[in-house]
């Protein structure tokens, strides 16, 4: 079909959006006839929208539907930073997307800090992508009988099988049930390798579900995913039993450097970190005991290609600041909850590579696996750079405020 | 100084990346430059994120440091989707930037559902952007005088006076006094119009309580945010007391408008709606009760050039589902805590601007904050569309099982 | 009738246990034929039970049904405790109703390190009793309008008048609105002065729901109690807004205080606490930052005829402990709902009222309110009291195997 | 020495209250000595405290210091009702020490509902009470080391070697790491048999940490109990993970015994409770999406001599009501962290025993363990019977506003 004529039948309603890739010759020239169509529909210029980079052919379904173009979203560096991971070894560059200010600014000063220090140490604790279903049954003693059987290697072998039949990459790590009334949750922990693996473990929990649902009749399988993920909400199970990458980066920063570079104390950065970190986000009864883990999270996540809905998870972060025995400044960043992956999503569009690319970690690892973790790594020695900038900041705006107030 | 020199200077270090812009002559070269040092640094190629369309000398310190280009994000279009608000009143096309399949399909569906049941009915309830500063007090009896003084009018006029030393557009609504040993908490509460904000209350507090310090000899102005904002982090006092556009969605749809494009019940919907939201919510101690708003959430702050750290708060959402006494079902979303802004951060940028243009919501609006509200009506009614359609494929998954395994 | 006919009658069945009263002279006589009838049906002797020195006449229907005699809670006192509140002047000795050994030790401890310091200063920031209904609305707007006019003096005048027909002690303070969909929650705040309160504020806040849904037609009074009171639950919004009497306690103390009497350091207790309090708290996701303030709480509240089901809300208490520019120990317990009183309730059965009297609170205070608070102060100083002790052995414990291993 | 001489000495402080049991005879006199001064020192007469029925010398120091006597609390009995469990089988009556009015009758009231509709069935669904001790690591490398040491069946045979030199009962069931920086979280659950278990866990998990620090160079074994446990502070993980006796009671109860004896409907039920226990709660952001469960627990456990301060965890119910497909109403409370025991604390005093007595399930089980389980069936079948009647309550309310209004 000519454009004209798409566009045409899209105004009046004889086509939908979604059906105009089946009329066109190319990806480009259906996402080129629906733009034209909305500027008709709603008299708006979408020129920019309409001029981007990519391949068309490339960004399929997997990743967006009823295409009209790309935002653009503007891309800095900070770093070096120098990590001694146990996967991220070296010094990196960190590519940030964002549109406010100061914030590539603010990672880059920390970056800088913790290079001079020696680098950031870091280590992935914990690596589980998680879905649970909701199944009911028919009573308690049902409920108690699945529970007993889930600690059997029994029934745990025949659920790897059916896991096996629909992935090869991902396994299943454990299983994890809660009862509530007639109501059973089970939490499935998988390992996902390279890829954040939402999908993966949507499909195969799905496969389990069917599966149990067969083994024990009266039981029934009502939602693949029931919150008790838990997914893009801000949950305290992702706090506590951790979602996707649980990581940690720490640093010692002799106070000389503290002094030198942000102009302050070790003193006073724990003080600031007391009364924000701890009591103001006690009082607000906040799951993030820390400054601005997010603003760091999301930033890389445009950039990387990773899901930015889960800059929520990885908000849950806890910042730790404390004078070690000499006067130096021990400060970490614990991440329990931080899911991205190398594969898949938006990994592969071509601004996304090339960020990924930058950190060395794009694509599958060797071992399957190592590129994520690497990439997690990085990502939360970025975020303690951009905790260690604004606390010290803070702090040292608290400081000259004393300076010029008590001329101390 | 010539692009090479500067490129050489930075990979040598006789150069920091954030001095570029001092050397060259437009920020473009800059920005190149910058890019190529990279690449020589690391070895990758960064081409296609050399490649966007804005005008870089539009993309100053405001939006980003260090930048090397863009990347970017595709933009579906889902809808158009019929809102009947206060100030987002029509049919409306719902921009999408995301990189994750099936969720522009998702909304889309949503949209179809909710216009043909006569649109999403939405109300904005609260408009107020908060920030917290700490400072310590000698005594808690100058801690109970401070809070006394703060509900006296003379001094919030002494404050109100300060604000307006600082801001044209930003009023403040109210103080609220929490406090926590010697460390008193005050969450200032602003009325930004049409702006997200945040710059504008960090501003004006910052000088609200230089002026308290004095007011109140002994005192310490500590840091101008406190965590109990609260921004960016997952906060039960963002839930409880709002933060940003508190807004309501709602919608009744009959049953048979059930039946046809959801390929459900409202009955079946409810009883997944109840297992997942409440009952898995309630049991992974979540803020949030809902299927998938942070991914609406976050798809339109990165299409509308909002703060996508945001996408925190965003996700506090409840969502609710229910029969009325006719059967029909009654759906809403209820979202406390949304921040967001057609004027400042990233929405000047052009394809950003093109996204807000398209919902008629570019810049500041008349009366002042209109195209605020209006955004955020569209933002909570599109994440009512996600979640109509999500809990629908759910309920309508398992009602095909159902039939599949007993024939009904 | 006579006993026997009574127990014979209660055992078959002819009598219910809630008709004793009815057929008997007084009520001792009933809760006696009621003990015989439930040994006789349970084959259980309950001559303990039936062993207590309390006048029946006077505990009535206001504090228990189906009476079968009483339990005994054992009772210690620590202290005296030196307190430089606002209504608690002086030392006090603290009434404490446990079974647990080394509560009332630990307490006392802490009690004789805050009297050698000098005393524990208290104030109490804010008063008020909580209780939230629920009603539904016809439409959104119909939930804006019903906001809206709450703001109005008008109606705030109409409600008090409602509020006063139902009461002559208790002060409608502040209506506090909150939107879920159709259902608007209104949380009511009273001054209750010397009650706990609870009975009064469900009276008077059910008289205005009545009032209000005839004031805004179509609108429906669900339930006068709608849990975000937040009565007897574990809730953020009592932690952040308050409920009862929201009391700091805090203390400075000198570190050769700390090193005498609690073998620590002021440098260790912090390091204990910090772990303990903020980042153990942190990663469980609780709202209790302290150590065992519920000890305290639970065993005052049996002691003084308070509803040990408050001690859910008494739990929420942030511990701070940080060290002064000297090198001194400042220590404070924040407990931001503190739900208690002075009359009513178990305030007047004898035992109770001894432990009252101990304190020199019993019955209404002068003014009105004094008394409750004057509570209010001295649970929140042994709240004090038992954190220091548990926080300074365990920080002396570590103290000392640190001694014995390193011989430091 | 005589009763005088020694209340002259510690009137005037030459003798210390917790001295007294070493001067006098008996354990009743230095109890009648120290009331005696305290009655000196403050001018109180306590009489009625002096009036109590157990044999002081039975009270030890396992129960209280400084004992001057005791508080009278009266009990009521509610019931019988019928239980279905799998411990609990039978009819009960329930025994609840309380002072506040209405709550007798309103259990009791729930317990004939359920009684009659066959009775209630439950399960405790795991039994683990739980520990926490935090230790330091010199390196996020050795936290990792020893997270991985503990996933070895050699370092815990060593550790449950351990654990055996403490305690004959009490069984480790698992250890769950948490890393915090430079701080490691380890949250041990044991199986302690009929204990409640506290003093148990504790004896244990420090000697397990004294030879954890002894086998792990360089770490440092900070505090036995560090949040994480989490006990007597309301915290997510324990409403996650469990803690005691997590117990689920539930009940269909057919509408029409829902409509002759509470006066309502299944659908008023399943409205008033989604409006108050699941919005209201999930607004409040609670961890209790209940009505009054802690007033059910509160009163059993000061009736049966458990320890009150573990209200708080109890707390924490998830209460769920929905229709059926017949149009019955399904009803359940969820009890995920529940600690009680039937032997040690105050469960040997003679008014709490005849208590335990009353239900049968005094000192330790056959098999042990079976009497605190089958007192945990108990007290979550009394806590749905509350919630029943008390939800109920307000549903009739409810339709009676409703029949009075519209005349339906």
């Amino acid at each position: 079909m000519e454009r004209e004529e798409i566009v045409r039948k899209l105004v009046n309603g004889e086509l939908k959006f979604y059906q105009v890739e089946e009329v066109t010759a190319t990806r480009k020239d259906a996402v080129e006839a629906r733009r034209a169509a909305i500027e008709t529909l709603t008299g708006v210029r979408l020129d920019s929208i309409g001029h981007y980079s990519y391949d068309t052919e490339t960004v399929t379904k997997k990743n967006i539907e009823n295409a009209i173009g790309a935002v653009q979203v503007p891309v800095g560096v900070a770093g070096p930073i120098r990590i001694n991971g146990e996967y991220a070894q070296g010094n990196f560059y960190i590519p940030l997307a964002t549109t406010e200010g100061a914030l590539v600014a603010s990672v880059n000063r920390g970056c800088s800090v913790c290079t001079l220090a020696g680098g950031v140490n870091t280590v992935v604790f914990q690596d589980e992508m998680t879905r649970a279903p909701v199944m009911t049954v028919q009573s308690l003693a049902q409920a108690k009988e699945i529970m007993a059987a889930l600690k059997t290697p029994e029934l745990m072998a025949e659920i790897r099988a059916v896991v096996a039949t629909t992935t090869r990459h991902g396994e299943l790590l454990r299983v994890d049930p809660y009862v509530v009334g007639k109501s059973v949750f089970l939490r499935f922990a998988y390992d996902t390798k390279d890829a954040m693996g939402m999908n993966m473990v949507t499909i195969a929990s799905e496969a389990v579900m069917n599966f149990l649902e067969k083994k024990f009749p009266g039981t029934r399988h009502v939602t693949v995913s029931s919150n008790m993920c838990t997914d893009k909400k801000p949950a305290a199970i992702n706090v506590t039993e951790g979602r996707g990458r649980t990581t940690v980066a720490e640093i010692t920063i002799p106070k000389d450097i503290v002094a030198s570079k942000l102009k302050a104390t070790p003193e006073r950065i724990c003080y600031v970190h007391y009364r924000k970190n701890f009591l103001g986000s006690a009082r607000a009864v906040s799951f993030g005991f820390n400054s601005h883990v997010a603003n760091v999270v999301a930033a890389m996540y445009i950039a990387c290609g990773q899901d930015p809905a889960h800059v929520v998870e990885g908000s849950n972060a806890i910042t730790s600041a404390e004078l070690t025995e000499n006067g130096d400044l021990q400060f970490s960043v614990s991440m329990p909850s931080l899911p991205l992956g190398t594969v898949g999503g938006g990994t592969g569009l071509c601004t996304q590579a090339e960020c990924l690319n930058l950190l060395g970690v794009r694509g599958g690892g060797n071992p399957p696996g190592s590129n994520a973790r690497k990439l997690a790594e990085i990502v939360a020695s970025a975020s303690l750079a951009g905790e260690l900038s604004l606390i010290g900041a803070q702090a040292s705006h608290d400081l000259a405020r004393a300076h010029a107030k008590y001329g101390r």
